[in-house]
Order: C-alpha cells, then sequence, then structure tokens
C-alpha cells in the first residue's frame, strides 16, 4: 500500500487555526495508523508573516511561530499558489462587509487546484454560488461544517447522514454568547446589561458583543444552511434579523410562568422563511437548551424531526469539525489523488 | 454521463421492507433527477414467496404481492444468488438466538459479492466480526444504520461526521416502547401494569414486551454499537442488563421530587462497560427525553458531548435510514461500479 499524504496550508493562525495545529498534532499517528494517511503542515501564514516546509512542519517549528520567535518572511500569499499542498485551512476571521480576506484566500486556492476547508462564515454568507461554482469548475471541494454549530456536524448530518430525506426546516440556537445571556438572565432574574459585563468577563462575549446580540452571526449561519441544504440562493441581506437586547427579565418571568422560555432562534426552510428572533419554547422541546450549547431541529420528510445538539464553539471543538471535514475530502476523493 | 444503476432485493417484507419500497417509490424520481441515479426493486421474498423482474417491478406488482394476488414462485433464496443485484434490502425480523434466517441471507448476499443493508439486529449482534471480515475479503459492504435508533443516523454520526474524533463513550436512551412507560408512569404516577397495557393498545408495545421492557432490544443495540464504534469484539450474552419492570410509580414520584427522571439507559465504551440499567437522569440533561423519542450522547475527546435524539421506530423513519444507507454505498463506492 502507497502512503498517501495531505499537505496542508493553514491561513490564519488565531485560535482556531492554532487549534487546528494542536489537533492535527494529537491525531495525526492514529491517522496514520488506522487509515495510512500521513497530515502534514506545509506553511502556516497570518498578520506577522509566514513560515514553511515542504516536508513538514515541526511541533517545534510551529510553536515558534506562534510565539513570534521565527518568522520566515514578511506576509506572502503567493504561498497559496507557490507551495505544493492539497488542502488549504482558511481560518481567518469572519468579515461579513466582504469576506475579505478570506474570499481572495478561497479563491486563490481553488485556482491552484487546492481543495479548500474553513471555518471563515464571511465568504461563504456573501459569495456562496460563486464560489461553489469555482470549486465545480476545477474539480475541487470547499467543506465548511465549522461555519455553522462549531463542532455540531449539522451540514453534514443533512447532506450525508440523512441524505434519503428532504428537508422542509431547519431551526435552532446556533449562537451560545445569546444563549448564554437569555439562560442566565431567565435562571438569575438578572438585567441585561448585567449579564452581558458578565459574560464578556468570563470571554463568553466579545468586547463588542454586537454580532452576536443583535442577531447577526446567527442570520450569517442561517444564509450558509439556506444555500448549502436548500439549495438557495440568499445573502446575508435577506435575512429577517431581530436580536435580544430588548428582551427584559420580566418578559423571561411571564414566559417562564406559562412554560416557556425565550430563546434566539434562527428559522430556514426551502421556501421563504429566513428569520432570526426572540421566540418562545416551551420548556420541553428539545430546543430550550441552556448556557452555551448550540441546538437545531432538523424537520425531515421521512425521519420525523432529528435533533443535535452540543458545544458551537471553542477553538479545539472548532477544529475538530475542520479535521473530519479534511478527513472527509480523503474519503470523498479517489485515494490515489493524495499519493504524492 | 452513463446511467448508474442500483438494483435492490428485498428479502423480508413487514412493515420495514413495505416501508422501503414505499420510501423508494416516494423518493427515486428526485434521486434520479438530482444524482443520476437509478434506484430499481428488482425482487422481492418474504414468508409467502417471491416476486421477480429484472427490470425493475412495478408498483403495481409491488402492491399486489403485498396484498397476496401476485406471488411468483414459493419461497425460494437461490434468488439472492440468482437474479443479478447490487444491494440486498435485509429486512426480516430480529432472532436473538440465532440470528437466523437473517444471518444466512446476509452471507448469501456477501458471497454473492452484493452490499448488503440491514434493519436487523440479530446477524450483527451475534456475528459482528464474522460478517464484516466475509465483507471485506469480497469487497462489499454491509451498512447497518437502521438497527440502532431507527432514523438516527448514530453509527454513521460517529463514523463519518465526528471522523477526527476519538469517541469515549455512547449514552441514552434505545427503546422508545420503555421511554413511553417510564414517561407516562412518572407524567400521570399510574402503575407499570397499567401503562404497559396502555402502550400494547396502542401497537407502542408488542403483545410479548419482554425483549423491550427487560432491556434485551437495548442490550443488542448496544453489543452493534461496541463492535461497529468502539472496535470490541463482544456479543448479547457480554451485556450486564437489568429492565424496567420493577419500577414503581414510587421511585418515579421520588427521583422527580430531587430534580431527577427515571430513564433505561445504555452504556457503552472503549473500556469495560456494556450495561443496560435503569438510571437516574436530571431532569434538565438533554438525555430526559419524553415519550417514545430516542436519544444517544456521544463523549467525545475534542468535540466534547453531542447529543441527538428523534423518533427511534417507525416503518417509514427506519425505511428512510435504510434508503440512506443504500445512498451511502454508492457514494463511498466507485461509481462506475454501477454502471450495467
Amino acid at each position: 500500500m502507497k502512503t498517501k499524504i495531505i499537505r496542508i496550508l493553514i491561513i490564519g493562525f488565531g485560535n482556531i487555526g492554532g487549534g487546528v495545529a494542536e489537533v492535527i498534532s494529537r491525531k495525526k499517528e492514529n491517522i496514520a495508523k488506522k487509515q495510512g494517511l500521513v497530515l502534514k503542515i506545509v506553511g502556516i501564514a497570518d498578520l506577522k508573516g509566514v513560515i514553511i516546509n515542504k516536508n513538514g512542519l515541526s511541533e517545534e517549528d510551529i510553536r515558534k511561530f506562534k510565539t513570534g520567535e521565527k518568522i520566515e518572511k514578511t506576509r506572502d500569499l503567493n504561498i497559496i499558489k507557490e507551495i505544493e499542498h492539497e488542502v488549504m485551512v482558511e481560518a481567518t476571521p469572519t468579515n461579513i462587509e466582504n469576506g475579505e480576506p478570506g474570499l481572495t484566500h478561497i479563491i486563490a486556492a481553488l485556482e491552484s487546484n487546492r481543495h479548500v476547508v474553513t471555518s471563515n462564515k464571511g465568504p461563504l454568507a456573501l459569495e456562496y454560488k460563486r464560489l461553489m461554482d469555482l470549486a465545480a469548475e476545477r474539480g475541487k471541494e470547499i467543506r465548511f461544517g465549522a461555519t455553522v454549530g462549531g463542532s455540531l456536524p449539522i451540514i453534514s448530518l443533512v447532506k450525508d447522514n440523512l441524505a434519503s430525506n428532504g428537508i422542509i426546516s431547519i431551526k435552532g440556537i446556533l449562537n451560545g454568547t445569546c444563549n448564554y445571556i437569555l439562560t442566565r438572565m431567565a435562571e438569575q432574574g438578572l438585567p441585561y446589561e448585567h449579564v452581558l459585563k458578565e459574560a464578556q468577563e468570563l470571554g463568553i462575549a466579545e468586547s463588542d458583543p454586537s454580532k452576536d446580540v443583535e442577531g447577526i452571526d446567527t442570520a450569517v449561519k442561517l444564509v450558509i444552511l439556506a444555500n448549502s441544504v436548500f439549495d438557495r440562493d440568499v445573502s446575508y441581506k435577506d435575512v429577517q434579523i431581530t436580536g435580544i437586547k430588548d428582551i427584559t427579565s420580566e418578559a423571561l418571568e411571564m414566559a417562564d410562568e406559562a412554560g416557556y422560555a425565550i430563546k434566539l432562534l434562527g428559522e430556514v426552510n426551502k421556501g421563504g422563511c429566513l428569520k432570526v428572533a426572540p421566540r418562545l419554547v416551551p420548556k420541553d422541546n428539545p430546543l430550550n437548551v441552556r448556557g452555551t450549547l448550540n441546538v437545531v431541529t432538523i424537520k425531515t420528510d421521512l425521519a420525523g424531526n432529528i435533533t443535535i445538539l452540543g458545544k458551537g464553539a471553542g477553538p479545539i471543538e472548532t477544529a475538530s469539525a475542520i479535521l473530519s471535514d479534511i478527513l472527509g475530502i480523503y474519503k470523498h476523493n479517489n485515494e490515489n489523488d493524495f499519493i504524492i
């Protein structure tokens, strides 16, 4: 048996990019043993600069790049084109205005005939169809399981495991920050501002929390589901959005007395629905999950309602989704493509 | 593009086998359009007899076979060998004593170089390793998503979507009948015998409910998870089993007052654990689902805990899992294998 190799280039080396390097380090031995597949990180680039080794970076090199002790070049995105690799991991931050710099990176990778795995929601929420068309033209894949639900394999669950089903709708909680705030407000009777501050101190909310609490992050994820699962062609601007800032503890208490929780739900279906808003959820409904958990209920025509829940965020959790996508690309393509 | 064809032979034409014919009828046009894949049922066999058409049975023929109006031959299992097909669907009832007749059918199919998709738990709970070895030897697949959790894609979720993760344990409710009984007892304060009778009248429990209420059905599913997910080599006899017959409404009430529900849980892990027993579940734990729902929590090393829940049974739900497995075989194998 010839050894198969996937050479990986990581663009963007913050929490998620770093998480990808860490999970590859933890898992590569096992993957080599079980699947005869060698994973090599051949390059990393971020705002600081670039580090490259076409035979695979050592863990020491990666550590030193992270701390800034060893940086080979200034930032040079020609490496996407120039350094040979099979999969580019795009892990720069989401930019919902114009998708950059992720959009440029993904296009460069596809045009250089690389597969792409990304956690970056911006390019997919803005230019989904263009990117898919380009990938198809090049015979390459873009996988993006990490963009929706973090570690929850929502997209592959729907597309692969429930392949026989027609999907009627997907509804759920796709933002852990909002869910944390609403859960704490409801359980402790605390006001919004107080809980937001607490969440910021815990690192659950960002210093500028607007993308989360205004429902924008949920809307972006919903757009990715709409385009990838429902074959719609929508962008972020098509979503009807209401955030959680106006929810009072009195509203939560009133809902509680009537047997409901208030949750920020995203909902998308095959037809017109594309909506983010606070909604009443019966307490015994599976969508009523607490804390920072994410959850979706997938309504299908044959299998009924299927609900999946778990941690929606976290660098290692998100990186695990990226690694699953890398392995999915290997499994789904001719393995001879990976003999170098 | 050449048309790909999957010819299907269905063995066992009760609720599930009939459900498979129905979901294929409902979905085949869409699958042909979307994937360029033609699904043809070329034969059906059950205790009544056999009906065959190598060009594909008409819906009228299938309907008439079901009502007994049209049966071509007496029962003749040589058709597994003789009639050309790509996938045999084994949907005869589970027999936990010796796995028959399913075991013989599956072996015959593999030896005739057919892929196998089955909802029959017996052969897998008794002879897992033997069947997998035979399939590997023939370069064919056995898929059995329908055996555990019905419509819930537990096995493929773990093996495909969470591929990057090490699986630490799987714990959950795998029998809807027991869950219905315990839920009703708890919510209405009714005694076991009363609720069992009610469940039998509703068709939720069988006239002989022993396999369900004694935990045997859960144990068999657990064995399939142990062997397929955890690479263990265990059989039904290795499971430590306690059923629900001795649960009193008083026990449920006491648990309720302390913030718990009592649920019949199956639990399996990489090491020694292989256990079915009534357990206390905190009311706000995702495993606390009501009615006939099934649920499992998959504990992973990277993605944390992932919980999936939905309808565990029902002919159409189970048939949808079988059809997803058929489509999975197509996707996972060289599509040129399906040009006839």
